[in-house]
């Protein structure tokens, strides 16, 4: 159903401009233009009250004056305008696309003019692309809607973008080289057509090979991976997700009014659902070129064949850290090249033809490769002798069905026909081994998640539990109290299965022992201050450690309630410290909650080994995670150390992941430290914090 | 007198070409062309026993047939003719280009020929080029002596390539960019005229404004590291060193014979010497365009100004990491600009001037920032309506000296143009924020550098020291022992102000307590195994922890001595651990003694928090190395911890890379654990191995 509703905007038999003008400069003149002059073959009815007749044919008043069905209304006139127009049109089209600048990104009086027009769209199913956002460019229908200029080469590149200039300047790059869109979409403030609605309208788009997107923002995160994670076993996604930096984060919130997440978890989220993240323009630029001519490799291995040692070393260079890597060749596929080369070749990986290398010695090493690696690189260096050309054509015919083929081919005026030659076969050409290599290891990398089975994560909802906190969460808000005591969090920590081994608590005030004091014969103690507004209580000496009997512990007692009047205190059992761990649940604004875990101490912040998860996922995935985490070393035992308990702590995990799941209006949760063990004993929460 | 020499090679007036020839095809022939139809003004001699008569010009049979002085000599016969052919020439020229293949890179007959040929040169004082070379190419004189083709337009850069097909890649690809070379220098089996005696030259010719080399080996590392070091603070030298990964390694020496250095020892060695290292083929580009374009940063600010809101986030994302930042504008200057703009514009740097942004917004905001940036950016993407040549004419318009102008033009057809009327205007244009960030940035760094003072650096030799050291090291060796025991390790250690604490030692076999046992009263003790073979003695049970008293002594030592017969026992006061560091000297093949230190403990190898030095370094360098460190944090109090003695741990690392300087005999020492304390307590090398 929504699919079919896409399906008209960006494919409509007839659209309506409204604000269509003949003034020159004017962006409704451009449109009106765009639409009208670049082989659209629908029906176009041009709208403004200014106009009776516009480019010889009749110009309408208002939409409802043209009282037929039109499967698509292109607005630009002034944003106060735009809510009428909508309004006034939307008996006949429910396909909408908002040129008009001055909402959202502008502030109050545009946020609250771009509410209205939401809602207004929710009520009645509209779907609008914008507000202020370049229109978008169908080329397959000879259809720009948009005020960017020219028709773009069709293609089987999807791009949408928040930044309408960087479209503009994507379509100028992409004239020399061979690629073309399926569709170009500006996607402007995100108002409802956001990156997940538009992500699941091309994923069915049968011209899409893969779908290339700028964002600034993420509108809905729990969507976009939902939604993505199903995309992606599809396509390739490829995102230039912008606003890594605090200071860029700065220049967005100014610029287009997006909210951005965090940077590390877009690259969590970005993983969890396959997404390819593209670090900088040009490497966006790499995959969509390289997607757009090839299929991904079919396995890590990559043959290369060159005509220059030092490209060759250059282009081994580039493999550290990746997982695509050289193949090893066969004794007997190097016996076969080493025959046609001459003796001073090196037929080792990368295989090194000479530098007067003609292209029998490029055909005959391509040839004896075969299928032996999932990709295979040529590279050349144009040499005085070098037939570029030659070259050029045989690598085109000697590209084999199954294996990835690409080129790097260096330098200029001699190599640019034969780059052309080379695109013009689906031959993607990279002018630097990095580059190269790069986009290769993430286009392989999307291969491998998306063959990956999906493991069915078992529901662990239980309305028991989630009662439970719920009646916790609620006590304590009652008591004005921003976060739980010990006992509490405890308590909602063993119903997810996270123990926090034996405790007792004074009651406020309280001057005796516990009730159930008597047990308390586990020596050492600790006791401490539990309160939900004492911060850091270690430095506020509201800590004291090595209790080691009952006088001491009496005497500790007093100390901690004259110290710390009217507030309760915890009494626990004083472990051995082994491994310190830190967990906790951040609740990112874009994703929700995320799971953080890594090592603890005072050293924490310094050391930075600390991993992110996002929900859901299964038990299986948790282990991996854990096993690929900075942290990992701990249960794969280094150094002759007994490994930790993987079991253990992915069930801990598994557990604070269902917590954060259940519990949407917990505002965070930290347990610092969990102390687990490689001698046998439990792991243990010594400290659980729940904010509320 | 050395820069002389090379001098008239580069410069020469007049040149012998042995192996001249007229057949197609041959390398002679190649030469011979280049050298004699390329504009070259000087004499050309021709030597070839098999004319008489080539190209209309006579033909000697011998170099020595001549019979006058020569500036240079070009070889190109097959390498068993070329030791007799320089023998025959070296009365009349001392300096040689020797093209010829055939001699270290392929195998032990080759090197045998490479050293007669390097001794040779020695002895005689000859300067060779090569072998193995593609030759060399000097623009300015119309001089190319190279079998590469054609002439490259003269210039401010200085190429030297250990592999000759990058060479001619780089020239090819320069053609466009508006750039042109002092010097084009193919390096070959560098058997004599190494990266460090061309460095030597380049500094000190006027032509040349920035060096760039190609590297797959670096043939002597502390000759390069003391002229690299001088030369740097003149040129930026800015160096591809290929050989990055283990597989890398395997390729270059089956490539070039050349020995790789292990490439983080590498990263040390070009930061302490100033050296600019690109990272692959496309920044070494851009480097070098960069350099030859423009002075570098006066300082760390940078002020950007766009027509692309989102061309501004991804610009300000590059920033991440870097040395240089984004300019904080005064308040003045914003309002200087935001009264030219529309309102929607954004003021805050990265200045946004809009997608209509036309050439008076660029100017007017150029204009208005002036100098109060180190750098200026002009980021452009070409919008239906931008002027984009004319925006490109007010960017070098408004060049200012002491600002760095660069410009991000993004786009294809639209934008070629006007970035080629930038670059002739020595306004380097790079098409994507990340690469001109990186560049700049880069620059910057170097500028630092260059404009750092030299702090002397007090010799620490000490003939007495240095004697002791060897005859220690004598006396193991004619042990043949492979390593010191702890004794003589640790005496070692105190002359270079490295204390290792009490200890008490039981000869091998002996029995009793040793002499001095009765002061052994420092209990707790630890018991260990004190051999030169004894590897892992924590995992062999040679280590026996918290001895409490006399009678566990007596215990211990009969208990090593049963399951380690015939071997010494060390016997230590047992510390407190507090911070374990791990020290040590790593001899690396092509540096020399590298010092090493980090956090110790078990899981040393997980944490990799090591850094690297190399000597000479003052005190006060130890001392901003150690604070910049992965464990500087130990020396600036984190969470409220009390600091770690700077003093006390830098003045270890002087003693420590003393005793590698004078000590040059020794294969490697470990410090491992050097127990570090914040509470008054000295530090103190518990375990200290030194390798013979």
């Amino acid at each position: 159903m929504k699919k079919n509703n896409l399906q008209s905007l960006f494919n409509p038999q007839s659209i309506a401009i409204v604000g269509a003008s003949n003034k020159k400069g004017k962006v409704g003149t451009v449109i009106a233009e765009n639409i009208s002059k670049l082989g659209y073959k629908g029906r176009i009815y041009y709208v403004n009250p200014s106009y009776k007749i516009l480019k010889l044919k009749r110009c309408y008043e208002s939409v409802s004056a043209i009282n037929k069905k039109i499967d698509l209304i292109v607005i630009s006139v002034p944003a106060k305008f735009v809510l009428d127009v909508v309004k006034d049109s939307m008996n006949l089209s429910r396909n909408f696309v908002i040129i008009s600048a001055g909402f959202s990104e502008t502030g109050e009086d545009g946020a609250q003019r771009e509410k209205q027009l939401h809602d207004l769209a929710k009520k009645h199913g509209l779907n609008i692309l914008g507000p202020n956002c370049l229109g978008f460019i169908v080329p397959k229908n000879k259809l720009n809607a948009s005020f960017a200029g020219g028709m773009p080469a069709a293609g089987n590149i999807a791009f949408a973008s928040q930044s309408g200039a960087l479209a503009v300047a994507l379509m100028d790059k992409a004239k020399g080289e061979q690629i073309g869109f399926s569709h170009v979409i500006s996607i402007g403030n995100q108002m409802q057509l956001d990156e997940s609605e538009l992500l699941e309208y091309l994923a069915g788009d049968r011209e899409t090979k893969v779908i290339g997107m700028y964002l600034e923002g993420i509108k809905n995160g729990e969507k976009f991976l939902e939604i993505a994670k199903r995309v992606s076993k599809i396509k390739p996604i490829v995102i230039l997700k912008a606003g890594k930096t605090e200071k860029a984060q700065l220049a967005i919130s100014s610029h287009t009014g997006a909210l951005a997440g965090s940077d590390e978890i877009v690259d969590v989220a970005f993983e969890k659902s396959g997404v390819i993240r593209a670090d900088d323009l040009e490497e966006f630029f790499d995959l969509l070129t390289l997607i757009s001519f090839t299929d991904a490799p079919k396995n890590n291995k990559v043959a290369v064949v060159t005509n220059a040692g030092g490209a060759g070393v250059l282009t081994t260079d580039a493999f550290k850290g990746r997982k695509i890597t050289l193949a090893e060749i066969s004794t007997k596929i190097k016996n076969q090249i080493k025959m046609k080369l001459p003796s001073e070749a090196s037929v080792e990986n990368p295989i090194d033809l000479l530098g007067d290398a003609d292209e029998a010695r490029y055909s005959d090493a391509l040839k004896a490769l075969g299928l032996t690696a999932g990709t295979i690189i040529s590279v050349l260096t144009p040499q005085q002798q070098t037939p570029v050309e030659k070259i050029a054509n045989v690598i085109i015919e000697n590209k084999a069905k199954n294996v990835t083929t690409a080129a790097i081919f260096i330098g200029g005026d001699r190599v640019f026909s034969s780059i052309n030659l080379l695109k013009k076969s689906d031959v993607p050409n990279f002018s630097d081994p990095q580059r190269a290599i790069t986009a290769l290891d993430k286009y392989y990398r999307w291969e491998v998640v998306r063959k990956q089975k999906e493991i069915a994560v078992k529901s662990f909802k239980s309305a028991g539990r989630k009662k439970n906190v719920a009646e916790i969460v609620a006590k304590a808000k009652k008591e004005n109290r921003s976060a739980l005591l010990f006992a509490e969090a405890a308590e909602i920590a063993k119903q997810y299965g996270i123990d926090s081994g034996d405790f007792w608590t004074i009651a406020k005030g309280g001057t005796n022992l516990p009730a159930g004091g008597s047990e308390i014969s586990k020596f050492p103690l600790v006791a401490k201050i539990d309160s939900d507004t004492v911060l850091h209580k270690s430095d506020r000496q509201g800590v004291i450690l090595s209790i080691k009997n009952q006088a001491e512990l009496s005497d500790a007692i007093a100390k901690l309630q004259q110290n710390f009047p009217g507030e309760q205190i915890l009494i626990q059992p004083m472990q051995s410290k082994q491994i310190e761990l830190i967990l906790g649940i951040k609740v990112d604004e874009i994703f929700g909650p995320v799971i953080v875990y890594g090592l603890g101490g005072i050293y924490t912040e310094v050391f930075k080994m600390v991993n992110f998860m996002l929900a859901p996922m299964s038990l299986v995935e948790i282990k991996n995670h854990i096993l690929e985490s900075k942290i990992g070393f701990l249960f794969q035992g280094v150094r002759g150390q007994a490994v930790y308990d993987l079991e253990e702590f992915a069930s801990i995990l598994q557990g604070l992941m269902a917590l954060a799941t259940e519990n949407r209006q917990l505002a965070g949760l930290d347990i610092n430290p969990l102390f687990i063990y490689n001698d046998g004993r439990k792991a243990s929460a010594v400290d659980i914090k729940i904010i509320i």
